[in-house]
């Protein structure tokens, strides 16, 4: 078997770190338990193995075509899609009674991580489609939901996200896409563009099913005027197309198997659009989504980074080159690279990254599963505002950090890295979508510092503060490991407290930094995901039978990332207490 | 025109910042001036401009091919390649009795800084070239440079390095490649493999002249039993074929228009090698070479960061999208995104790391022509030992700062930077290659630690203290700038020193971090580099008619440096005085 993930890791993040088969104490969730939740995790190796691992390389090189007006994909996902349809995948969280199996979230998005980390633009057409029946089931009157939603969950067709626009990508308060009122009821025709929409139209699904922002004619500027709206590709009931063309097909760096559409709305007659809730409400909608498709996303970040960690930790175990420094007779054989101390350093970076972020996003959706499903109003609100302030930072830390941890990969591998011949050139690609889509880095900053900090007076940073000392005051790990981590936590209480007092200088000046800022806690969260791993690690290795080895590398990955990454709290402090602003004295013409 | 490079600041760099005019001083360029350098470099920008650039995607999407054992390259290039010979490119830096015009390495390092900005693939044949001739003519007889350099010099030949081989990448000490003595004196039969080799093979030059190691039959183990060689492709007297096949072409993450190949050397009779001096001493000939190849690939990954940079900026300038945080209405229409703090400060990363790493370089290129040229032994001493400790800082820190300099233009530009409709995307793959080639960055960590640091009693160490000092005691800019600085230059002296004391702890401990003091006096050496700068621009602002903008614009990049870039010396050292290895610590069964 070709490893794109470590089983291992992700039950022990599961049922020893967040032990969500408890999660079946919440109705919703009482027929499940560990053992079919493993059932779930091994169906989804099973498709990613058989089904996605083998199309990987493949779907890179043979990119989707624009034909006619149609994008063409690789041949072999219609029936991939129609698979995730028919095993239940694409509802698999919804009540039972929309034919979902009130999967928690946790799992269901630890079984999408399997997939994405065997191939992340395979795994994006399902992904979409939940996402956009989700928008449908959750806020849409039953005459939408019948007339769409069993279609997308049966996999024949596409769901999508349709937001951005020509002039409004990050600004979506800017968006000029128009809904006219037609004389029935919900029924409007829409005219605009829409651009970058992922899966915005294919041949391996008979319908796209768009899911779009738009101004109804005479609404409020602003983001106080955007409705939401199913916009279907063909109309169901006449088998007509509507008036929605693919204008154009974006080539972009990676993840290329997934086809990223340029849409004309209404070019002729106007598009037939069917409004979702209320008028005006439409990113109210979007944004009540918006945890799940971020997690999502940072989902998606950490499994592409552990499939690389997986391709360079397996070349470095067989690639002899060079001899230890202590070594001076050439004629000995050469060593495996990974018992070079840089080499194990980039492995290191990579196992914390990969495995810290994929605590902490496990962690949020757990949070999901839980605030959506408490009884009690208190528990609720606070787990709700912890998942609202850790959002931003679980979408940002794995697809930043991604980065750098694929970027390890490569430079394991040397020059095969930069090379074809091995997948992680392709992982390095496929990586750098991720600080871009679903909110830019910069925008997360600005929602973590501008707003998240403040929502219902700080809850969620309180949170945040009382759970990390609950856990530094219950931890059983080794003494260095919590100690270097208290030094940076106490920097980074310091740094958001001096940060908080600049509020009163008004916004340039206070959230001058907010990316930096976003960074620090990303390092604080990921940070305190380890010494919650090293002291579980610390306690179950005396168990019976335990794999000590496992808990030792979970151990000592720990104490690397308080040796090699809580350091850099240092800098970020430092710059955050700083009041000498560059970024807001730079003039545009001095560059 | 479109910007790939800033002319502005190149010049302000040369005549300037580093005054290269004055190396007229010596004899060798006593008949050079600035205005000549200038027009050698308005000539690069010419060919850069009118048969670079405009190939720049292209020779991306077009990637050269393997037909019948022989690759073919981009049709265009045939003409460019034989106009930089024509125009004197190839062996500018040479003697005139050489044909040279011996032109300072600062100058034409900088011309090539300009043509790799324009399209970095194009520009590797000619500087390749530069790099084989320039070993023959310093160490082989009069017989192999009468036969292979004027042809080289023409750009009718191509020049390669055929060092790394499948089982020696980073290990040069393991190559097999086997060299057998014929009857003829200095002539041998070789066989072995090459991979990897840079232009290795192509259609648009006559012949091919691989500058190859191997051992000679017989040669002792390691690095002492490494002999150079001039392979041709063809025997240029007979115009028959010799025994080197291209076995592959390798497929690329980036610069996909220099073909990399792997050649079988020697497959049938073997394959006629002529030695380059004397027998052994192969890699001791190449390593004096070493300091302009890396120098060269500096220059490289600045000069994509800065095509990169300049495209973000352009885009950045004209990008509306947003309004100011302080704006409310709106009616009011969307700012440019230079005007947002966090756009700003992903352009002044970029400006601070390409600006300050093209200082360094052209400082270490200065270093090359000096230290040379200079006629007083202690002098000559002085500036060669500080130019052997600078190199490896001078590649590594462009090369991996690069990444992150490239991939802020990316972000910059969000949906469209992923994109083939801009070329960012392309930069930041070709960026991609420099941390990797010519040493890896591990490589250089040891090179710098391990030896660099104790060459001659520490003399280029001593050096490098010496000039940071003395520039600030006579530097006249802003002193928050001065005062950040000197915060980070003694932790970094403090870092040095306990670092230092760990050597007596074996080689395992002392070289563990070698990386991270690498990035610490990266850090270090562009800090100094922007003391200079700042320094120097609150002079020569004051100058009557002096450009203001571009000095304000220096002095805020320059602090913009020291508030974001020099607090990472805090965790760096925080990392290097610590006494905990979890990179020696871990085991390979633990991961």
């Amino acid at each position: 078997m070709s490893s794109f993930y470590s089983k291992k890791d992700l039950f022990f993040q599961l049922f020893e770190h967040l032990e969500v088969e408890n999660l079946n104490r919440y109705p919703y969730f009482k027929d499940h338990h560990q053992e079919n939740f493993e059932m779930v995790l091994d169906a989804a190796e099973q498709i990613a193995q058989k089904s996605l691992y083998p199309l990987l390389t493949e779907m890179d090189r043979k990119e989707p075509i624009l034909e006619n007006g149609k994008i063409k994909i690789h041949p072999r996902m219609k029936a991939i899609i129609r698979q995730f349809g028919k095993d239940g995948w694409i509802n698999a969280t919804f009540p039972y009674e929309e034919g979902g199996q009130q999967l928690p979230w946790s799992i269901h998005l630890a079984a999408g991580y399997i997939l994405q980390a065997a191939n992340y633009s395979a795994s994006v057409f399902p992904f979409l489609t939940t996402g956009a029946a989700n928008l449908i089931r959750t806020f849409g009157n039953d005459e939408l939901i019948k007339r769409f939603t069993p279609s997308m969950y049966s996999g024949e067709w596409q769901g999508t996200m349709a937001l951005t626009e020509p002039d409004a990508g990050s600004s979506l308060s800017d968006i000029t896409t128009t809904a006219y009122p037609t004389s029935t009821k919900g029924e409007y025709r829409i005219k605009g563009q829409k651009i970058y929409i992922s899966c915005g139209d294919h041949d391996a699904c008979e319908n796209v099913i768009h899911l779009m922002l738009a101004r109804i004619e005479g609404a409020p500027a602003g983001t106080k005027g955007i409705s939401l709206f199913v916009v279907p590709k063909i109309i169901p009931e006449t088998s007509l197309p509507n008036d929605v063309l693919t204008e154009g097909l974006y080539h972009k760096m990676g993840y290329k198997g997934a086809p990223i559409a340029h849409l004309m709305i209404g070019s002729n007659e106007g598009a037939l659009g069917y409004l979702v809730g209320e008028e005006n409400h439409g990113l109210r909608y979007m944004f009540q989504m918006m945890n799940e498709a971020r997690i999502g996303v940072g989902m998606n970040a950490v499994a592409i980074a552990q499939a690389a960690f997986q391709a360079s930790l397996a070349y470095a175990k067989e690639r002899p080159q060079g001899r230890k420094l202590t070594e001076k007779d050439l004629s000995k054989p050469q060593v495996p690279i990974i018992q070079h101390a840089d080499v194990k350093r980039m492995l290191l970076l990579q196992k914390c990254v990969t495995e810290g972020s994929l605590a902490l996003l496990l962690y949020c959706s757990k949070l999901m599963d839980e605030s959506t499903h408490e009884s009690e109003e208190i528990n609720k609100k606070q787990k709700h505002a912890l998942l609202e302030l850790l959002t931003p930072i679980a979408k940002s830390y794995p697809s930043e950090m991604g980065l750098q941890s694929t970027s390890a990969a490569v430079q394991i591998l040397g020059g095969a890295g930069y090379t074809q011949d091995f997948p992680v050139e392709q992982y390095y690609r496929e990586a750098r979508i991720h600080p871009i889509h679903e909110g830019t880095t910069g925008i997360h900053g600005l929602d973590l510092l501008g707003r998240k900090i403040f929502l219902n007076d700080g809850l969620g940073w309180k949170m945040l503060h009382q759970h990390i000392e609950d856990d530094l005051s219950t931890y059983q790990g080794p003494e260095d490991i919590r100690n270097q981590f208290e030094k940076g936590w106490n920097l980074a209480q310091n740094a958001a407290a001096s940060l908080l007092q600049k509020a009163q200088e008004g916004p340039e000046i206070f959230l001058a930094d907010a990316t930096l800022f976003l960074e620090l806690c990303g390092i604080i969260s990921v940070g305190w995901m380890w010494i919650r791993q090293a002291s579980l690690s610390s306690m179950n290795m005396k168990k019976e039978n335990a794999d000590t080895a496992f808990y030792y590398g979970k151990i000592e990955t720990a104490r690397y990332f308080m040796e090699y990454e809580i350091p850099k709290i240092s800098a970020l402090s430092q710059r955050l207490h700083s009041t000498s602003y560059p970024t807001l004295d730079m003039r545009d013409y001095w560059f």
